[in-house]
């Protein structure tokens, strides 16, 4: 792949762009993603909310599920998703259990656009998979979008600089990956993620096998120089983390003596990532490259990202830092982010909040 | 009520006692409560568990659910419970679903000793209210002791050398109670406890109906001039604390210019109080009365109590601070320490472990 | 005190107050409180931040202790705050340590409004006690406005309409509160409020001495028939929950039969309760009456708060139970809603953001 | 180095060893390690503690700053550490600051054996390094024990088997570890770990150069064939979790084809870990080998580790998760089974009591 144009070069928003206003649409409004669209949408300065669906809650005012919103929003009813009879809405945002999206969504209207937060469409044809601070360019226009998924989101946000500057090899990549228990979703009926149990409490799961790897891999692939479908020997292992929100990714790599942005043939330098990374990035307003390890909380209800690098030319190792909010960069911030790029509006639109802090 | 003996008289026991060996059953083993008692009963120097059932985890080993088990007690397999062929042991603590424990138990026979830790037996005929620090002669032989919910041990614990020494009144007693999560249950299953939900989150639940509040008023009756069945104006309100053990109880009450412990009319003191609650517990080995209001984690993994007492004579008001762990004072230690006394034990075996810290 | 108007009359905004910008300072900047009006601030449509002071952290750069801010926000250096050379700003929000700012802030020109977050000007001659949602009146055009504490902000904000509608006695309130370990403030040196020794565990302090207590008695005497400074017997208990944000405050009550808001003489119920309380916020943005008790998360980082009552009529007891963010309508928020009073702007001018869940 | 004996070879222990008691003191006690020494040391059948040395808590009662200890151990006075002017104990467990335990350990007269919770003389000559579960035969009848570091502990728990095995390259390891707060010890003055601040955050600290490296890197010199002092490529990354107490150590291996284990040239499988393990721990009362990947609330309170093993033979590729509670398996639970094995006890004395859940 060629070297990539700047993901924010500055868009000419004519007039009627900047003021025109679209209705929105949520399916599965009632899990975390539903409720973290549901703020942010609060603030969108061109997004009316006007249609949400929901599976177990349907029939109720959504004031009742979510109390802090405003009287407006709250007294929208609660409907069950059906697309043979939705209003012809601008965008639809999805967040339906994996597997029961592909279905209902071929039914909607091609003049709606989609976004779907689920799992069921990333790397299908037809759709676009919408990494919004990388592939902008793709987005633009593209009326349905796959958002990458939380654990993707982290690790491929701190991956690109260094797979496109070949700094790193794309072979034998490890992320040890940690998130908040709000990624795992709200409805398991097992109450397995119940207070007691999960409070004080830390596990790593799916060992050599989750779900989340072939997403990973295959965006690693079209990164990269590796072409077909031949394994590429990621590792990926997600720990569940006792907090709310937020993923810490934990990335190592080998590095790639002589890459794209270096003349020497001398190894990788932290240095050199951080450099390549603050490039990569220089036009985004969501993704930060910081001096020091960032925490999580630093991103925590925002649509931001921050990336760490420290290398060891040594030993040939290099290694990454990426924190998001899960239902922020990971879910519902991205959404939006790509949501505003399908219609040409300004990435940021409606995201402009900072981070909750303490 | 005439004044109560010291509830710790040294017990002269014969060494047949002392070496006695008793066989144990856990009946609703698989929930918090079963857990604590495992764990506490693997310390206790004169108790064998051979027997523990339980309902979905019926089947399996009790290693595959408590994994830091001994191999031999791991080793035993959780039958589902059936009072008509269960072995004949010495005593069985059942931690059954509220309203589920009343008929099988009573197909027990006789020489098994029940303390029953749900709620169906408290102040039901047949059985003694298990108050291990207070009433410990009635509990002394006795076969079926209800053990106090974890509620009603926190508040009467520091209400009791109050009411004896008539220091406060019995009427318009308001207990406000703190409890962690484990308090709940483990098998609430629609998932209300779910973690990303209630960390960082609080409320209070059961406003003026509270199911622990017959108990507490039943009890309060008992240790004060109240002998009909007229209310005693109690109020109780339990609140949720994102924290999985522990329970605090801030309790105002009325001081009793006069009481039994003072000569003077004058405004009962937070010393008249301190000085009464340290009496009353003299020998007792698990109730500390403190200068400086007690932490949860004071307690935590323990049987003990801590209490605090602060009282304004000028506007005649008396306020205490109990905290106990809910699964130690509240549910596991207690019964416990219900069991030792129907043996005729010492009350403190296999509950003199310090509490965790931190 | 007669019949208050309502608080949210709608206000005639002219065109130019519409559109004025105002420049902005907060001394004090490096604490919780500091940065959560950082965050409200980024998000003010017409507030523009030109000036920040702090303590320890002065010379460094915002972005530095607040990595997520924008970066033009982030260019501001934290000054040390001295009132003699501070640019001539609009509005200054002061969050200094206690016993610190009524010098320094004696010192600030007229012209410039401040709105003082710290305890040292409430019910100070010269300064208006700024109960956004209560005494709008009192504020609008104010130049000195003391913002309430977090804890009185909550329990005030349950107490009013029952007091203004003589619902309940101004006599004997006892308010048990439980606030988040934010509000404790960042700066203890002691670490007495560290990670391991505060989670999991809950306790109860500063027993009938609390230094909140005056600031809710002269409130209550304010808003009721008790004229001198004579006490209203009234008990405040605060307490310490694992928790970062959130205060929720349980209060008891006795009702006062014949109450204005009813014609009978019988007691108060629920529903007299409730209704006062919808009727006497029912202009206000803010402040939403529940049927059921709220969860301190329903307010998390937002300016909201939530109320709910219970009523004894026989035994003649009223419960309120308030939630609020003890960072929002506790400091940072109300002290925005205030300055949005205080230069005649609409209150919930960069106020409008749903609270974060989960 | 040859293969080792079985670590619990069955001891006989004579009838005065059985019965003997044992002095015991601690230096350093008002930390976490010291306050897990004093709940341990009250359930050790023939260890009494008799003296207590700290440095701010000089002077005080031991039960002042624990209010759960029995009464006559919490009698006890904290006294200044001063190795010249201490009892003639038997035992001394020394948990005293980084870099302040040299000087006055070495003054301690000989006949008292030291067990050394801190870093100071780990791999120091005239100091037996205590892997207690694996290199017992040297701790034996010591009177100099370093206590490993809890990240090592944790680390090495999991690696031992398979390095002796010879089931992994002891070069290129990454050890990515995940700590309980605790782990970071009390007295961090400038409250960086402050809870409004820790809570529901996550962060990687140390990138490249913890201290606890060298510690590890020479351990698994030791168990392998790199002799001299040469890098084995180690890389250790630790996190912070926002949780108490627990270590959860994910382990990145090379699997070395035909590995002692093993008779065939085919890669190493989960299997030959798993069962490499299960041999190796067999005699051991503390390490327990799973099949699916342990929490850290499986080891919660107590000396036990939880190991986990995934392999994946195509591209030889070996992942170890390790579970221990940092203040048991992690310090004082270790150091107590260190105490054991120097005094020629068994080595679950003391430590038999189950972890705590939930």
């Amino acid at each position: 792949m060629s070297p990539r144009s700047p993901p924010f070069a500055p868009i000419q928003h004519p007039d009627t762009v900047r003021t025109m206003r679209y209705t929105i649409g949520i399916a599965g409004v009632s899990g975390y993603g539903g409720g973290e669209l549901l703020r942010l949408l609060a603030r969108h300065p061109q997004f009316d909310l006007v249609y949400v669906a929901g599976e177990g809650s349907a029939g109720s005012k959504l004031i009742d599920r979510f109390p802090g919103l405003s009287q407006k929003t709250g007294d929208l009813v609660i409907e069950k998703f059906d697309a043979d009879n939705m209003p012809e809405i601008d965008v639809l945002f999805a967040s339906l259990p994996t597997g029961k999206s592909a279905e209902p969504l071929a039914k909607v209207r091609k003049e709606t656009r989609i976004v779907d937060i689920g799992g069921d469409h990333r790397y299908v044809p037809g759709w676009v998979y919408g990494l919004a601070d990388i592939w902008p360019e793709k987005i633009r226009g593209a009326t349905r979008v796959a958002n990458p998924g939380c654990y993707p989101a982290a690790s491929i946000t701190a991956l690109a600089p260094l797979l496109y500057a070949k700094l790193i090899s794309p072979e034998a990549i490890i992320i040890d990956a940690k998130s908040g228990v709000s990624g795992a979703g709200r409805g398991s009926g097992d109450n397995k993620f119940g207070y007691a149990e999960t409070n004080e409490d830390l596990m790593a799961y799916g060992l050599l096998k989750h779900t989340h790897m072939p997403e990973i891999e295959e965006t690693i692939r079209q990164m990269s120089e590796v072409k077909n479908e031949s394994s590429t020997g990621l590792v990926f292992t997600p720990h569940l983390i006792p907090m709310t929100r937020g993923i810490l990714a934990t990335i190592y790599a080998r590095g790639r003596a002589g890459g794209q942005a270096r003349g020497s043939s001398a190894g990788v330098t932290s240095e050199d990532c951080q450099s390549a990374a603050r490039k990569f990035y220089q036009n985004s307003p969501f993704v930060r490259v910081l001096d020091s390890p960032p925490h999580t909380k630093f991103a925590a209800a925002s649509n931001l990202a921050f990336l760490h690098y420290a290398a060891d030319p040594a030993r040939n190792l290099v290694m990454a830092i990426s924190v998001i909010d899960n239902l922020g960069k990971g879910a519902a911030g991205q959404a939006i982010q790509n949501a505003n790029l399908m219609l040409g509006l300004a990435p940021e639109l409606g995201l402009d909040s900072p981070p909750v802090w303490p």
